[in-house]
């Protein structure tokens, strides 16, 4: 073993420290694996007398290989090799195109047999054109200055930020919080907000607080699957109910009420998933009234309502409700970064205490690093500044996609015009096989979302597609558009 | 409004950039709040001529407002004053001993009754001796080399960070776990391994896949009681089983497995929280037998097994496992930051496919920045620096507090010497009131945990305590133990 050092040559006239090349040795044998995990080194002394040099240059070199993490002290015993692992191949992992982008699409429509004919069928690369994903692309990420607010949080608070966090969240983050929300006609105090990991995280603990099995729970048809993934996961019985082009139909859905006596309706008021229909006021005001009424809860899940490119200025269904029916949740993950993990909630006060505790159990509580750099992302103006960013950015995407379907569309294709939100619903031919189209726009490089992925298996009402463009490049979405009009 | 521009005097023969003194006096105009956010700057051009200074100047003043986070430039619309919130008051909120060591006490036993003695008639100061906490205190947290990788995973992944991740969890962490376990007995690869933000969750996510209304679960007694939550949330009957001083009562887990076919046993065979018992190896191997027999699934809950000051080199529980009867769960909480909210989950093959969709359907994933970091500190050998520290100092004060109960404790104390992990327990003369002893304790400055916390309400066997040593200062540990000997 002391044989393996003594052949160590440092070369003392190079001008190079000797420290420094005694690391540079020393790590290289570390990194080829010549020196193996757990080996202890020999003593700085020893060191120093087998290579015919000073104790200090030994203690230097050390300390250099401790600060890179390739050995560790281990007190009044000596120091040992790290177990150090290759870098991350950074081709292999981070930048894989199709391996995130895969992911992407496994976020908005939950895994299951649906999925395989996105993900086996399709190749994504760089010539995709994507009208599949409603989630933004990592290049609009304000990377930079996030990373300065969590830098900025590290030296602030320390090991508090790792510490053990309150579970309802971070007090100052729920206070920006609800300062941001005003903007939204969501009057709230800190006090009323509960921080998740996540919208997805927001329904699932609302469901394990008031759901048990074989309650009942209301969806709009079609709707986000993930909710409706959250709600089996609770053994729920769902009940979809019709979505008209101003909101649910609500003779039936106040059939479903009085006949099943649900515990919550589940609803995406604004520019709803898939299909871009938003409630109008007077249906809005309804919901709340039946909720009252049947004595049942509200799940808004408003994901995208600030992104109103036509002013319609809707009020969210929580500002209607006067006597706690409505539980508000919210995640900016199509703003900002899904990744993050990150969300909220509005609660009705007398909910709060049970939520809290299925918070708690569920899983004690949200980052608490994440949630310090979200709050002063949020006071130091930053947030303001990238939403409106991304709002043009989503706005002169919406107008292209809009501008296109006028131009290349045919009579049989229809649609409505959102107004707003990520996401456009178009009804094809009758004639129309949406799975055939599905391969047939893939090797065109075409990729979207088939309707029926947001139907129960119940609806017989599958003839459309969804177009998102979240994620497509402004330049290719008239020459996408064109192309999927003439595959139709 | 222009007249409030007018009125700004630059100095040009200050030596100070002009664009900097501009940039003074609008940003202290906005913090000031006589700017109000949403307000509209005046233009480029304007600007410049109000002042009589080159456009460049105001181009560079408004640059810096921006980059700061003060204003906000709108395409085409012009430059408008950020929501711009006062900083948080460091002292209010990061640092306030009390509020961060309550919620250290509220992860450890779950939300309730009990916890309003600890929380409301002691208070927590720098003169506390804590022997409440079983979590270390934020200034062990290693987090100058945490920021260090936090930055190396931002400058090397960017956006990618940040987008929704794999619901297994980052590959080349679940790559650098695996390589980890292997010193813990623990055989697997990478594809086995299910990444979840902290234990609590990993529990969660087990009973959502394992449990609906009424099945039956076996805890020991007493038990950690944030997984009784959980199975409570899941509204299973929770039985518990006596835990010997090697181990549960296998006799007694038998009858009740034969009685109530139950669909868990929960386990914590390696120091237990609170007793500190550990499981003899033929009760480990018992245990999976009897899993086999009765057809049901141990979690194992390995919280703390690295702590082992006496080399038990105990193996865990799935090391005898070849049936697939055992999810083995662990989070570094206790060694590394619990605010991290991070954990891992080693799942039998034939189980994978339903507990990954359970974690989809719970938050889609773990935050990837997070993953990302803590892959890039266990690659550079970070991990086993920290840990050889961590044991050490949890080594130290263990000797400390047996040592010092050796010196003081009167003949009618007993316990049992744990040999590692970071909780003693100890039995109390039979007339001694625990919940007299804690106001008295703390009326002392010593604050610890009643052990009836850990019962379910069933049990009589109510007059131990818990005392835990990853929170209390080895300078004040002989101190606190003589007192609180003396108070018995």
């Amino acid at each position: 073993m002391l044989e393996l050092f003594k052949s160590i040559k440092l070369d003392k006239n190079s001008g190079a420290p000797l420290y420094m090349q005694l690391f540079n040795v020393i790590s290289s044998m570390i990194d080829k694996g010549t020196l193996l995990p757990r080996t202890k080194l020999p003593s700085i002394r020893q060191m120093a007398s087998l290579l015919d040099v000073n104790t200090v240059t030994v203690v230097n070199c050390y300390r250099q290989l401790e600060l890179k993490g390739y050995v560790y002290a281990k007190k009044s015993s000596g120091t040992y090799v790290s177990t150090v692992l290759p870098p991350v191949d950074k081709k292999e992992y981070a930048n894989k195109y199709d391996y995130v982008d895969k992911n992407v699409i496994l976020d908005e429509i939950y895994p299951g047999e649906d999925i395989s004919i996105l993900t086996s069928k399709i190749r994504f690369d760089k010539k995709t054109i994507n009208f599949a994903s409603a989630t933004p692309s990592s290049n609009l990420f304000p990377v930079e200055d996030f990373k300065l607010v969590l830098n900025e949080v590290l030296d602030r608070d320390m090991g508090n930020a790792f510490n053990y966090q309150d579970s309802q969240g971070y007090r100052p983050l729920r206070f920006s919080i609800s300062n941001l929300l005003k903007e939204h006609s969501v009057n709230c105090s800190e006090d009323d907000i509960i921080i998740v990991s996540g919208a997805q995280q927001g329904i699932d603990i609302i469901s394990k607080t008031l759901l048990k099995d074989g309650d009942h729970v209301i969806t709009e048809s079609p709707t986000y699957r993930g909710a409706v993934a959250v709600f089996n996961s609770r053994r729920a019985v769902v009940t979809d109910v019709e979505l008209e082009e101003d909101g649910l139909n609500l003779n039936l859905l106040e059939y479903h009420l009085k006949k099943h006596r649900p515990k919550l309706i589940y609803t995406i008021p604004a520019f709803q998933n898939p299909t871009g229909v938003s409630y109008s006021k007077s249906k809005r005001k309804q919901l709340v009234m039946l909720a009252e009424k049947y004595d049942t809860y509200i799940i808004e899940d408003d994901y995208v309502s600030e992104l109103d490119f036509e002013n319609k200025n809707f009020k969210p269904v929580a500002y209607y409700d006067k006597s706690g029916r409505v539980i508000y949740i919210k995640s900016f993950s199509k703003i900002f970064m899904p990744g993050l993990r990150f969300g909220f909630m509005v609660v009705p006060p007398h909910l709060k205490k049970h939520i809290l505790g299925a918070k708690h159990a569920t899983d004690i509580s949200t980052s608490g690093l994440i949630q310090r750099a979200l709050d002063l992302y949020i006071r130091k103006g930053f947030w303001h500044k990238h939403f409106y960013s991304m709002y043009e950015t989503y706005k002169n995407r919406y107008t292209k996609v809009v501008n296109s379907l006028e131009k290349y569309k045919t009579d049989n294709i229809s649609y409505k015009k959102p107004g707003g939100g990520l996401n456009i619903w178009l009804k094809l031919p009758y004639n129309c096989v949406v799975n055939s189209l599905l391969e047939r726009a893939a090797s065109n490089n075409i990729v979207f979302t088939p309707g029926r992925i947001f139907f129960s298996s119940t609806s017989s009402n599958l003839n459309n597609i969804r177009l998102s463009f979240a994620a497509v490049e402004d330049d290719k979405i008239e020459a996408g558009i064109e192309k999927l009009c003439k595959l139709i």
